[in-house]
């Protein structure tokens, strides 16, 4: 490509924020997860800010967390997907709409149709973030007692997303031909019967509502593991990733694209956009003093079980206030454990502050100005780090309408954001192609 | 009851009409099943009118039809209902939000999300259309390859429904407390756990958003059979009947009330409406020669196929332009035959007539001026025919319009009408209690 590549956005959203301790921040909207205006407030500010999509993060159950945890948690509840973005279509023109949608615990037919449907209602704005739903407690909400294994998993998944776009592709998009004098609605020979007979699936089609206007809705993945990187090369448009930092995500980035290479898909035709904690100051002081504000309102019972985790070692018995004490190796991967200690070092954070750090969020952060944070967001996307991010904002709606009205500007001045939305369609903005159907 | 009744008004829809040869008519929208833009400015033309709810027919397949009859059929699409009324919502302020849902090929616990979630978004607009889904085609399309049989198929709806209701009331509705000083966001003894295990269905819980605003979703059931009845007695709130003639409506109202005074639920609390097929001109010739016109817009394939199941007799053969001959006894049900022939002979119709007629719609209909309709509707309400009517529009918009210009201001002249909504719920609206939670 001869011009200069820009970077993508998108929301990475929970109602109230991905952060535990969101919802106690000063100005907070606490009771965002059954607040609809709040969630449209976001997405039209989001619009305001030319972010290519509002992604909508999703569970099939109550997160499974001690009591004592769980209930200082405003995750505990969230509005399903659909119902919110397709709310959200209606009160906003341009920007995309990413729903959650699990290939586990679904079927492919109402899969279908509701992104179908959200694409045409929202006029070609619908993505499908597909997940394989690993939490075996929303097996428990669906009638399944053991929780599928994750090869198994994935390969439902194939199968799954084979159905899915083919059952968007049971019409040609010239199959509505409403010719009113003769009375012929369709022609019959413009639409196709899927008849699937799958290892895990048997779906006759065809779907009961037209090829959704961008084709298909934009296809988004967040698999890691080898077989969710091979998934996402062979039919990803958009990868949710968290790597932790620059060196993390140019091996994916290279990983993902090669991939992609070696089976002939166009390097551009996948975004790669990294997950990022975003907290923006007028000082890099002012914005780590939030963050650390931020962090200080988990509560050491949701924060002490993640720091155990990660080191692969019970820390309830560490000093609060103490230094993080040598840890003899354990069986936690390495990487974790070395990722925590190194941080705990770093910045000098004691026990609690640490604990704190792992229960509100400890993965890829861009703590700084509007400077400092555009800065690190133009060497990955020129370093080959990423396509852009996943915005996550620590508390809303402060932290995004810092994002929109401080960074977004920035980006800008440098030609690395867009101005104006390019098209009309989600696909459109990212720069993916439209589908052609596998049928006609 | 000391004050007058007054009529419920839901409409019954399918984006270009329930009648196949509506699209073809004249100003009409007929590429409204992808069109958002027609199914907005129809929801609120019916806010103008103060209907109490827009009322989303739904099926899980491209209907069964032979394809020289599909071909024709506008039918052949739809928007999904969750996504469609969710879109809706943001587009209105009042009207009830009504999606069916079947209880055979989904799960309650995405259903009893999907609903909450609407609940929500829409301030309390949200009705729950249960069906158990006949169609055997739809089975195909979910890896069924037998159709469950009629009785199980009730079984199991009234084991979903348990479930969904039961999930509904998964957080008492004080369980929120969102004590931002003390870091305490909801109660956990307000949160009670499901665990069902039962025929059907084996449903953990809780469910992940907090209890509807509604405390339920109205719940809507169109059941006339044996069971269908006696579940609507003791679990709707809303029927969709379908009776021919008063004397009909009259002996379900009868019937289904009495079975609620037999387990002690208020008559009130039930509100049955039957679908009515409504004609609107500014003299009886002109509205019947409207609902020539259309039903003339029906294609003979699409026609004689329906004549022939309510002869229960081959018609093909038949002379088109001819009465309708003789039809010796057959295995059709007695009432449908009887119902056919005195039509046929009671308006005059050729054998293409009366099949178009079939074709169309052919079940309760009030064609006539604005006063005519009202005096029907006015004698089923007073005569305990009906609590109102899922109102079908012939053609639309203009049928949709005549009905709100004219026929509603007359109902409202009356006194049999509102004027203006009387709550802030679909609830409130139809008069019905908020359901107390059943574990708090």
């Amino acid at each position: 490509m001869s011009k200069t590549r820009k970077l993508h956005l998108g929301a990475f959203m929970r109602p109230v924020s991905i952060h535990t301790g969101a919802w106690r921040y000063p100005g907070a909207y606490a009771d965002a997860n059954f607040n609809f205006a709040h969630l449209k407030r976001f997405a039209q500010t989001l619009e305001r800010g030319k972010f290519d999509a509002f992604f909508m993060a999703d569970h099939l159950a109550v997160l499974n967390m001690p009591v004592e945890a769980l209930k200082r948690s405003h995750t505990v509840t969230s509005f399903e997907p659909f119902t919110l973005l397709s709310a959200l279509a209606g009160a906003t023109e341009h920007i995309g709409l990413i729903a959650t949608a699990s290939t586990t615990f679904d079927e492919p037919y109402h899969i279908a149709r509701r992104f179908a449907s959200l694409d045409h209602i929202s006029g070609g704005r619908a993505g499908w973030n597909i997940v394989t739903t690993s939490n075996p407690d929303a097996a428990l909400n669906f009638g399944l007692e053991d929780h599928m294994e994750h090869d198994e998993r994935y390969r439902r998944a194939r199968e799954f997303y084979d159905v899915v776009t083919g059952l968007w592709d049971s019409f040609a998009d010239d199959a509505f031909v409403r010719d009113t004098e003769s009375g012929i609605y369709f022609d019959p020979e413009r639409m196709h019967v899927l008849d699937h007979k799958g290892e895990f699936l048997s779906v006759r089609g065809p779907l009961n509502i037209a090829r959704p206007v961008q084709g298909w809705p934009v296809i988004v993945q967040a698999g890691s593991s080898e077989p969710g990187r091979q998934l996402a090369a062979e039919t990803a448009e958009l990868v949710f990733a968290a790597p932790y930092r620059l060196a993390d995500g140019q091996s994916l980035y290279a990983d993902i694209k090669a991939r992609m290479d070696k089976i002939g898909r166009p390097r551009d035709q996948l975004k790669i956009l990294p997950g990022a904690f975003v907290v923006v100051g007028d000082t890099v002081e002012e914005a780590k003093a939030k963050r650390a504000h931020l962090d200080s309102l988990v509560h050491y019972a949701n924060a002490i079980g993640s720091l155990s985790i990660a080191l692969g070692h019970d820390a309830s018995g560490f000093d609060p206030d103490g230094p993080l004490p040598d840890i003899a190796d354990t069986n936690a991967s390495k990487s974790g454990l070395e990722r925590t200690v190194n941080l705990a070092r770093r910045e000098n954070l004691t026990v609690r502050q640490l604990a704190q750090r792992l229960g509100g969020y400890a993965g890829l952060a861009f703590v700084g100005t509007p400077e400092t944070i555009a800065d690190e967001m133009q060497q990955w996307l020129e370093e080959e780090g990423s396509d852009g991010f996943n915005v996550m904002f620590p508390y809303l709606p402060e932290g995004l309408d810092d994002f929109v009205e401080k960074v977004v500007p920035e980006l800008q001045r440098r030609g690395i954001f867009r101005t104006e939305y390019e098209g009309r369609t989600l696909r459109e903005n990212l720069g993916l192609q439209r589908p052609a159907n596998r049928f006609f």
